[in-house]
């Protein structure tokens, strides 16, 4: 037995009190981890009974850190977004899966790199060992090894889980959606790369949230790129990851981590920050595939030999116009192996300093408010899951569908723009008392010929709350009925915008709301 | 510190090897949760490193217990069952909304009576105590509860987790999705309870599962039976929930249970058994308001009363044909308070054996195959979340989407129904080599006009597997480009079902694409 020997919750007039006790021991022999693991759980169970310290029961009214609801406006807004990207994945001719919303614990663990400390794990209550999944990407691998589908074209919309410090005004939640696109498969180099970057435009254009940037590395070239400034093998990643701070951190201070706190020499230092300065398009990989110093790395070399024909298929594509080579970007993730990109909304109008501008800096740079989308090449996942190590190349895109939300939102909210949360197009009304069995057998008919229609859960509403409800959520018509109008065998139709009142025939009468609304 | 002493994996040549060695020790003065805690989460990682006991590392390649991928075909019949349902949900006005997949661990204790144990908890990693939703309507008391809402009409799909014992191939899951329509508000009486039933009519037929049938109750009735039978008011809910079982067990089972599990005298069990055989519409209704011991029941009354008025209602909805009052409907579920239902799927022509139907059983008795959907009033549950206790009357349905989905994937590959997983209307194609260029700059005429297209990530494909993966994935057409076609400035439209080919202009092609893939 293990040193709890009390624990107990009495409910009291205060609310919950507890007796517990953790007494210490002085002597234990033969102790296992599924006793210390029952006592454990006790102990949790009643830290979660008792709630705070005081031993008041203080219920909180709230959703989990770091997540939040979506209110019917949000889903209107979240709806529209996922129809944009779903249309432009099947325009590509995607299919979709889904996969649980959690793994195997051991399926993600050694995928994620130092980010495999943000997983989150359930509970061991008995049987597996579970946790939720941290990306779509990495379920997807093990999906094709476990069917063993060496080609697919697919998307995946979906939540994924991340123990992270949320900035939930940012658009960055502890449960947030993914949007993957992915293609796998042995094929012809950069071809299904450079359709990845082309969805990426199409998409982020069709979106319309102002002006972007796709930003492409190359895995192979940072490492060549480290290799021949004098970076250590054993020092790749680490440096890497120093690197991947630049679009939040000034050279000088990346510079200092690299020196102080990786122990880099200076000059390995310098070196690597020379080219990590450098953007372009194809003819920068033409030029660096020159350099005395990068075309010492063959890795490198492969990698900018690709870049030059991806840039060929991208101008094929037509979407060069926002495509930047760019020798400082370094995605964190430890699954790439060969071609990566992120695309980041820019703020046009930011004038650099004219010291800045002296310094090389483009007169149209503008400044980044965040990347929403990445991306990038990763053969050797699937292998990884496959008994055999059989390889299945992949190459794919997830869509920062959370800040693109939030920058909808605001949008929305700075307009003032009327989101509509409903689709109803007719609202059965009353002028008089006791006319709801009528309603409710007119409503039956519009419902069966398929028209989205409404009536007040009231017997006798008035007629103003019944319009009032119309302007509010943006009803276009209302088909109204009176004694008259039930003797006359019509309905009298109102339309909402301009109050015009027209008498039609029951029998015309789906006819005609069909037509009213087809316009709309 | 704890008795874990050295916590190390050495991988060998034959996979990992532990060396792991928990000692007992002879003396522990001052441990603490925190310790303990941090010893088991050592242990139980290093577990997970090593796989089985053998100390091999035996890693496998599944899904978690009870849940499962869905496949491109399987989210294809998917869409289309969601479809249908979001179709119906919007017909009568519902807007949506979504909530975090998990919740604080307090949010859900108390709502589920014995299924609490169901429950999948999240470990604690530090902050709050976090559990799966069991089910969207807890969650969404919560939000009404949190956003002080008062009344909506809202649906929400989504998944939810049940650690329960799955039956797969009978569509039962550990995950699985709900499919929840609910109305909250202070409205006159059925009226939202009836809509609630004519949603489940429409969906069900509108899906084309087979014949069906809606059974209906009143946990007041139920409450008040129990009371005119003479059971003890405690033990209303335990023999509630065995009554439950009426549906799977003969009623000499469930006697047997009552009366010598459950402690209830013989005499109350046999009224009970009386109540409980009884089946029927508004008419029983009506017997029973009259019933010598029902009627002295004010709940009981209360809620004979209501179901007359619901069936009233339903009528002109014109779904009583597939409505029945049931007195042996008794929903598990603690927080319902006012009328319950089920919908089942009956398989029509089972005829019943002699003996059954000259005890009364109709000729037309089918045999059920199982809840498609259920739900019911619970006036008090928001309230419980309330800081002040204010209630919100809310009647909702939640549609068995699993089922329905096994049902449909089952139908679709006894028809061996050709099910599309993309949406391609166009392949693009070429029948000489070199060509790639020129198809990557039609597809890109072809995307950026909104046509879904495809090309094969191939330099240099043969035509003939370019038309074959047509066949595959049903493209009704191949766009085929030659030296010829672009010397004379068309492109050869190819029908794949019927091989017709015609050149068409580059100028009309969209047009031509548009005008023959929008009447399939």
């Amino acid at each position: 037995m293990l040193a709890v020997f009390c624990v107990r919750a009495c409910s009291g007039l205060g609310g919950l009190r507890t007796a517990t006790r953790v007494r210490s021991v002085h002597s234990l022999p033969g102790i296992t981890v599924a006793q210390i693991d029952e006592e454990v759980a006790k102990l949790l169970q009643l830290k979660a009974q008792i709630g705070g310290d005081d031993g008041k029961h203080q219920f909180v009214l709230k959703t989990a850190k770091g997540t939040r609801d979506y209110n019917p406006k949000q889903m209107a807004i979240r709806e529209r977004v996922f129809n944009t990207i779903i249309g432009c994945f099947k325009r590509h001719g995607a299919e979709t899966i889904d996969t649980p919303v959690f793994e195997l614990k051991e399926t993600l663990t050694g995928k994620y790199g130092e980010d495999s400390k943000l997983i989150y794990d359930l509970k061991d209550q008995g049987g597996e060992l579970l946790s939720l999944r941290y990306d779509l990407t990495v379920p997807f691998a093990r999906y094709l090894a476990m069917n063993k589908i060496t080609n697919i074209k697919r998307y995946h919309i979906a939540k994924v889980y991340r123990r992270d410090n949320p900035a939930m005004t940012r658009g960055r939640y502890r449960e947030f959606y993914q949007c993957d696109f992915d293609i796998a498969g042995q094929y012809d180099g950069m071809i299904p790369d450079a359709e990845c970057l082309k969805i990426v435009h199409e998409i982020l254009s069709e979106l319309d949230l102002g002006d972007f940037r796709i930003k492409v590395n190359d895995r192979r070239i940072l490492d060549g790129m480290f290799a021949v400034c004098g970076v250590p093998d054993d020092k790749f990643r680490s440096i890497c990851s120093t690197v991947d701070k630049l679009d939040k951190m000034p050279w000088e201070d990346v510079k200092k981590e690299m020196v102080n706190e990786k122990g880099l020499s200076e000059e390995a230092a310098d070196r690597i920050g020379e080219y990590v300065s450098l953007q372009g398009g194809m003819d920068l990989a033409e030029r660096l595939l020159q350099d005395h110093r990068m075309s010492q790395s063959k890795q490198a070399c492969a990698g900018l030999s690709d870049i030059k024909l991806l840039f060929s298929y991208l101008q094929l594509f037509q979407v060069t116009d926002k495509v930047v080579f760019d020798l400082s970007l370094a995605r964190g993730l430890d699954y790439y192996t060969g071609i990566i990109y992120e695309a980041v909304l820019t703020q046009a109008g930011v004038a650099p300093a004219p010291a800045e501008a002296q310094n090389g800096a483009s007169a149209e740079e503008s400044v980044s408010v965040g990347s929403v989308a990445g991306g990038g090449r990763y053969d050797g996942l699937v292998g990884m899951f496959d008994p055999k190590g059989r390889k299945v190349p992949c190459v794919g895109v997830s869509i920062g569908i959370e800040r693109i939300f939030s920058i909808m939102e605001q949008k929305a909210e700075a307009l003032a723009e009327k989101v509509r949360t409903t689709e109803v197009q007719v609202m059965v009304a009353s002028a008089q008392k006791n006319l709801l069995e009528e309603k409710l057998r007119l409503i039956t008919e519009l419902w069966n010929a398929g028209i989205k229609a409404e009536v007040m859960y009231k017997k006798n509403p008035k007629l103003l709350s019944q319009l009032q409800h119309c302007e509010e959520s943006g009803i276009p018509l209302v088909a109204i009925l009176g004694e008259q109008e039930l003797k006359d065998g019509v309905v009298k139709l109102r339309v909402v915008a301009t109050r015009e009142e027209v008498d039609i025939s029951r029998a015309d009468l789906i006819a005609e709301i069909r037509k009213r609304t087809s316009e709309a």
